[in-house]
Formats: structure tokens, sequence, C-alpha cells
């Protein structure tokens, strides 16, 4: 069985769960305080020395860390990944640059508003988290104007990348009201049996 | 034959060109210039709607962009990304951790320095970006003191991806003799049979 380091509030740990629960898989959650330093242990730097959540420890105490790659992992054979070189490419092109372009805007803001309280001494990278956040929704629009999921016609883990975050980015400040197609995205990422919440 | 859209000083244009070098691949090289908005214009933004370089361009006119993308396309089959699964993602655990964890500081910094000649305005970020570069190249140099490349015994796309900017990363004021076998490896990696230099 799977060990899965994470935070439930974290939207990199939630691709996690919400992968392992889309494929059945069974886990054990290991409730990791970043707020405490608990990535920052010895402990924890032996299983991820870059100190970071989400930590997939396989039974032979082996991990695997990045929250994209361990999507890849766990998908690999499913239909969550197709094996066609173009699209799991394309899948990838979709978490890169949702770990670029869009993670570090959506997800900070979100950081900065709902759990810091909005300090004056990030107001200022609060707001070019607004505008590059945005910049990102732009993108997602216009794919998901054409096609259902980022990546066509099928759900991948393209599309458990970027909800992870953009289904929590009113907690960020961003008003998705511009954006019918990624709404529409959202509630059909939610609506796919087996979807799991955030905090459920 | 492929066509790149790039720069030959970007770090994530280069991962592109020493990819297809390495493979023997035929490819037409299109110059673009960001500082010119080329990346911004309404031709380019319906190849890459992030309006970014690397994009790879396909006979049939569609696109891939996100570098590390390209690269697991372009490796896929080769002895440049393993089919193994546990190994492929160790791969994109280190791409990833590229993109989020070093990209954003240790090539950030070099266009502080060496692109813009260290404007005032940006000397906070700079120093920023120094202590997270450190922290990248420490966590590079974990690996790299156990195995001689990223994964494991055999030169893989992670190695391309993380030597476009660490090869560099003096131009951003990074000094690497704390770190032995990070630079063990760059000389690994430069020495390897088709290597092509960034500006070759």
């Amino acid at each position: 069985m799977y060990k899965v380091y994470g935070d439930y509030h974290s939207g990199n740990c939630y691709k996690v769960k919400l992968m392992l629960h889309l494929l059945g898989l069974e886990s054990k959650w290991v409730a990791v305080d970043i707020l405490k330093g608990e990535t920052q242990t010895a402990d924890f730097l032996a299983m991820n020395p870059n100190g970071k959540i989400p930590v997939l420890q396989f039974e032979d105490g082996s991990c695997l860390w990045e929250s994209n790659a361990i999507l890849n992992f766990l998908a690999d054979g499913s239909a969550y990944l197709p094996s066609e070189p173009r699209l799991r490419t394309q899948v990838l092109q979709w978490q890169f640059f949702e770990q670029y372009s869009h993670e570090p805007y959506v997800a900070v803001a979100r950081v900065i508003q709902r759990f810091q309280g909005m300090p004056a001494a990030r107001l200022e990278e609060y707001q070019v988290c607004q505008v590059r956040g945005h910049k990102a929704l732009k993108v997602m629009e216009q794919q998901l104007q054409r096609t259902p999921y980022l990546v066509g016609e099928h759900y991948s883990i393209a599309d458990i990348a970027l909800y992870a975050y953009t289904h929590v980015a009113d907690e960020g400040g961003f008003d998705l009201t511009a954006y019918p197609a990624v709404r529409a995205w959202l509630a059909r990422v939610a609506g796919h049996p087996g979807h799991v919440g955030m905090l459920d």
C-alpha cells in the first residue's frame, strides 16, 4: 500500500488524493504540517531532499516526489493517461504549464489571502499573482472553449493537475465569471464518477 | 522536419536544440525575439497561447510547447528516456523540480545579471534567486554525490533539462565551487558523444 505524505489543504497534495480515489487504490495518508517545519526534518529530507509535499512512498520505503510526476506514475496504463505519444506529451505540456505559469500565481494568491490574511508585506506580490493568474486562466479558457478537457475528449491527469488549484481559485481572489468554459470544466471534473473533494 | 521556434540564449530552448542534436534529428530553427514582442503576436499565440518559447512545430502545423514536454516527446523510445515506469517518472520528478525549484531562480538571476545588467529595481529579487538557486543546487549535489546522472547510471532528459541553466549558472552569479559533484556531472554531460554547446 502507498503512503502519501501531505496536507489536505494543499492543491498539490489533493492531486494525489484525487488520483488515488479515482483509481480506487488504497493508501495511507500521513499528515505533514509545513508550518511546524515537518518538511525540513532530517527524516523528511531523506524522503524528499527538496523538502516539499506531497511525497509518495512505496512499500520498500523508496519515494517519488513532485505532484505531477506522482500523477504520471499512478495513472500509467489507466484511462487517465493516454499512451499515444502526442497525446501523452500534451498532458505533460499542461502539467508543466500548471507548475510554471499557473500554480506560482493562483496557489500563491490563495496562500496570501486565505491562509495569511493578506499581510501588507505581500500585497505587491499578491497583485502580481492576480495579473499572471488571470493570464493562465485565459490560456485554459481558450483551450476549454475548444475541447471538453484540456487534452481533447477525455479526462486526464492534465485536468487533475489544473483542477487542484483552479477549483479553489476564488480563495485567492480570482473571480471566474469571465471564464465560462473553465467553470463548465470544473463542474465536469467534479461530476466524474469517483470524484472526491479536497476536504472530503 | 520539425520547426523549432526559439532563442539560442534561452536555456529552455537549448534543451530542445541539444536533444535534437543528440538524436541526430533534422530541424529548422526559427529565431524568435522576445524583446521585440515576437512571442505575443497573433500568429505566435496561435501556436502557443501561453506566449512562450520554445515551440516545436510538426509538419502538419500543429505544435507542442513547454520545453520539458518537448523533451519527453522527442526522447520517447530512445535511450534518453527509460521505459520502466519508476525510472520514467523519476525523470519527470527532476524535470518538474527544474521548472518549479531551479529555473525560476537560476535562470532569472542570469537574466537580471547578464541580460539586464543588474537594475536596482530587481536587486531584491536577485537576492531571493541566489538563496533559492543555491537550495536547488544543493538538492542536485546530493543526488549527484550518489549517482553519475540524476536518474541513476544513464544520461537522460532529466540531465538535459537541468544542464541547460546549470551550465550557465555563473552568468547569474552562482559559484559552483561548493558543488563538486555538480561540476563533475556538467563535464560528464558536455563530454557525451553528440553534445552541442548552447551557442555552437
